[in-house]
């Protein structure tokens, strides 16, 4: 991860939510008063987010100290203490909310991401993201799907070609797109052809795809389309798969299945967060 | 909505996706190419995203023009038209999935508040959210609540006190925590108590609070403590409630019921977008 | 305060004075040349500053010591010593400049301030700011209005209505306003509504605004009219009153009296800086 | 001046008072009301702010018009109208608070400037500001000062050589400051040096200092040194001068005065504005 | 290329050489004065920086028109008229260095680009750069490469895996290193190995990296390899290789020769620019 | 130099290059495996680039540690190590890249301006900077060049007024240009005057140009209009003028010659690094 994106964006989120004064926390408590809260599964799941407690925390004040229960990518059942942060009360709370909008949802990603890659067990199938993360938020969500053992598919439009249905209906052939995009192309960039028919199929092997992407087809489909191809063109499935269906899609042979809603359509990880007071810094 | 951070946040966004290049698009299609595509809704629900829709393809072109099919907020049903979107191919292809996953969130957001807000009918209740929003999206998904139909909870910890557990154990009791933030902040800011006893309640009346917030209740009990509650108080309940119980609540004449998971744990609402090639702009 | 805001805002404006270089400071010391100076009042009022002081000189170089000899919002006297700052004498005369021209403001409004509260002396009357602060320094400003004893109106037009005369006059009413505006808004926003007269007067209070200002009124005036007004409800008096007649506002009973010229007409605090040089800092 | 930093800025003012939403306006007026109002001087001075004017109300909507009744510089007084707006209701009121703070303050450095300048009358000498500017303001009111007959002294720290009292004793004379400084700085770069007595000021002659400035020192020694100076070196007087004294040191023939109240001191130049409603944008 | 990108650097760039100012042009011409320049090319090349003059201009005031005379890499001659740009004259000067020191570096590595180019006439071999580009210039100087007839390798750290001496030697051998990238990346990111010795180069296309690089060999060594290489893997030369040896290199049957000078180390491509003035604006 | 610049400049830098993950350094070596690398100077020159060395590592990692060998401007040579950086192997990779290529950078132009000055040895001329540089990088550029013996020309539009062909012929004569630019600026700003015949020379004397520019003339002319020239007039040559041509320039008397190619068009300087991997951090 980027660590100067991630500061850049916590203090962005810092600032979305404290505005110019928390007021309740500088309201009720002196500056140097210290307390410590830790943070507690309420759920089973994977644990994901210790970059965002550490450097978050690190970023509301230097003095602030984050102790980690579990490590980074940790299968974390209900009641499992994750981490402690201790410094000056008004800051932790002031802080406590946007880490915990965000580790919530990193979680939860994982967690997702653990319960798809289950589903492929005995395979050699691997789970894989989308581009259909929450914008703004694609850094930490794609590396929520690597902590829960996930692989990320490309990072955006700018480091992998996909040609769609109508890359290819402008060009006329998946022959001609292909071509086309190779000769503009670097050597470092990848071709991903979607395909949804056996003749589609045979012409992107034929055009040498790097990739080919078996777009809304069955198990059964995909099976028998997996062997026709070489051994050099990584497949992907994706499209209508769900956490029930990814095991029949495993035992297709496909090397990959792209899930979007491993990062669009997950629910809040619940963790919570206790409180205890300290008395004054210095004290 | 304040254009001039909706404008600022999708020029971030579309730079995260597109990085230094849209390699399909720009690879495949002359850049004045021609085409235009419309966005269906896949599920029923509430439409929510038209600022999105105009301002984002504005910024990747003045000369994308976007026509709406539906009124922001109205309902939406399997299979409606719901936007379509003319220009060059290319720009059109380079922002299409930023704008998807923005409005595909805030769509599911208007809708399961809408539906959160159905479970009232018949009561004065009414639904709110809370600041458990995607961090750098919190202006966008409060707006979405209220296309939903729902109401604004405070906007970050700047514009309302809220006194927790923590901050009335520290002051020693609500009367003193109330007191403390009374003299400290200007006629414009309200003050809400969370309290979990009747207890508390008695003592949250008599320190004037202007919120109270029940938390972690029964509907029973709060229909209760409701009749304690002097007109003047706007009362709140909270935790635990969900969809399936938010009827209940309505039920004890509660003022708002502010509900997490509306903003934390949506799925992405199902819209797909179908491309119609057009031939050269200037043609 | 929001320690990230005011860090980037020292930037912004150490950059604005600095360039892309301080050409006397480098041009004639040399880097390790350590040296101190301090700040002196040169007039007495209420000091305000510290957290620019200490954040500004920090943000120059860690290694800037700074030793604060006055409180925040401690009356000062001419010749007071206010803070000695030592480190590298290049940075130190980098940043004095800047960090002056807004302490010297922020003294100025706290003086200000502290000056119009003491007009309200032995009543329940208090003083509160507006919206009309310097362009990027609201955050700051309001602070110095806080320091100095006032309170904070709102702090912009996000977290509290103000129905003013053109809303009024394009709703009919001020019952269609306050009715419009309450529909609209969550249980968090408060309404102010500004009146003229004494039927409308009347009206808002049947409307239930939350807060009512008597806008270009006689003291007299307001003190007949703060009789009708419900325990409920705040009063505030704004317009055309100044330091003299303050004194005669607060004897009305109004609760608050809004002053624009804290913060929009006020003369720089002002303060000396008395540097001494020490030799190279390894020395 | 620089659009692109003006256009920045008032990005920046009008994001710090609209937050997330106005929530007055876009309660009150539907988006297509139309709307107008113009601002009226309610004191005499000099105008300055149709850049902000202009630049403001573009920002907010293309669709907003702008008519300018009174020229940039020009006098003005008492009733005068001096610009009128016209637009969407919205925008006009979400706008109106940043665009007057900003122009109220310009005009008030302008009409001081004005003020000074007049002092001078029948003299050669001209009125100058220096770097006692509000924070993130100075490229406005360095602007201001120019339409109010004033001249412009540096910009920054970046621009021009002022060895004052720390740098000369640091140094050991002013020769040797001079000297430093010359080796060091390209030739576009003009040197000045404090001077406090006729001793350095023979000094710094000799060491052909640009500029001298003679600091807190009375119009009638100014008068006695100005003699002593030669042509090619232009002279500065600062410091404690007020506008009672301004012209007393114009006939001392001292080339500049340069006065930090300008800017830092200044009371907000009155300006009102009175809407008149339209109807709807379309009828 | 990524317009929002392109316009928030040319914005930046603008702002570094006009400052709050540009002195000379405000100073001298009435903002309304009309004028036009065009641009020249004092010595033969290929034409690169179209979106650079258009979007340049167009940001510093919609009302200049832009004229190209050239296509974007085009071959030019000395002499030949590149562009016209007519406007407000103040603002082409404010614009025209900015502007012709990106076009006249951007026209440099074009033409370098397509002189390399060049000499792997008549085999298969392509040029393409590195990530030895000016910081910030990224962007726009991997674009040049392509408009001058080149590829662009990967784009930054993030899109491409390359295994060097060191990331080898930590992992004991290249097959392990390969093997710890595959398993921890996507299917969309290539795997590139550096490697110095046959022996290397064995282990390299037993692990299956997607590219080989020949880091620092002899055209004659590379010929040799180049047989071993099955046909899925993509070879690239790299170090040392300059414009008169290229040529050989090309014979080897290397598929790529990579080269750092095309972007580090070329001189400004000579473009002057003459003006012609034109009367008022509204003449 | 401006630390603050400085600072954002590099992280601006380092995310262009490393996007959301420096996919290599991160999948093949653990987060806290020591290492260190050296810089090793591949050519003779003029060092330049501390500040980008110990900045840069020090944002990557505040534990990484940077050892300096050479002073800033020393004179290197071929082998000569320059820079020693010992901390976590990930983040020295993700950074040499960035690091080298601006330093590269910096020395070419201390080197090439060192070559240039040297040229100049026994007269008084002195070399200097213009604004042909890389767009971005102006301080760094600039400050490059002072490290390499040279003086900085104005730093853009905002700093010195330049009177050039078109300003002249627009103002009808160099008198007219000289006049309107005094009365427009204040007294820290110099006047040059572009002339290039006898005529505009004494036109440019008598109206009293801080600094004349002999534009594309030989150094026989300009020896003669040097003897022209009062004392108090600084003097520049530019325009055509080579490494081969300064010392006949230098000759003439002329007080500064002007060089784009200093900044324009220099060739990146030689420098490699060498890793050396360490272990554990820990161990």
């Amino acid at each position: 991860m980027n660590l100067f994106k991630l500061q850049h964006m916590l203090k962005e989120f810092f600032i979305e939510d404290i505005g110019d004064n928390d007021l309740s926390s500088t309201t009720i408590f002196p500056a140097d008063e210290a307390g410590q809260f830790s943070f507690y599964a309420k759920e089973d799941g994977i644990f994901c987010g210790t970059p965002i407690i550490e450097t978050g925390f690190a970023l509301l004040h230097p003095s602030i100290r984050v102790t980690m229960h579990v490590a980074e990518g940790a299968r974390i059942a209900y009641g499992d203490k994750l981490a402690t942060i201790a410094g000056p009360i008004q800051l932790l709370l002031s802080g406590e909310r946007v880490v915990l909008n965000l580790v919530q949802r990193l979680c939860a990603i994982a967690t997702m991401t653990h319960a798809a890659a289950s589903q492929t067990a005995g395979t050699t199938t691997k789970i894989c993201d989308t581009r259909k993360t929450t914008p703004g938020l694609r850094m930490l969500e794609k590396y929520a799907v690597r902590i829960g053992g996930g692989y990320n598919h490309r990072s955006g439009l700018y480091d992998c070609i996909m040609l769609k249905d109508n890359h290819i209906a402008f060009c006329g052939s998946i022959t001609e797109a292909v071509t086309r995009a190779r000769q503009a192309i670097g050597h470092t960039v990848k071709i991903e052809v979607e395909i949804e028919t056996r003749a589609q199929l045979q012409e992107a092997i034929e055009a040498h795809a790097d990739i080919i992407m078996f777009d809304n087809q069955t198990p059964e489909t995909i099976r028998e389309w997996q062997q026709l191809v070489p051994e050099t063109i990584v497949t992907e499935a994706s499209g209508g798969i769900t956490l029930d269906t990814i095991a029949s899609y495993a035992q297709s042979g496909v090397h990959y299945i792209s899930l979007g809603f491993l990062t669009h359509s997950v629910k809040a990880f619940d963790i919570s967060a206790l409180v205890e007071l300290k008395g004054a810094l210095n004290a």
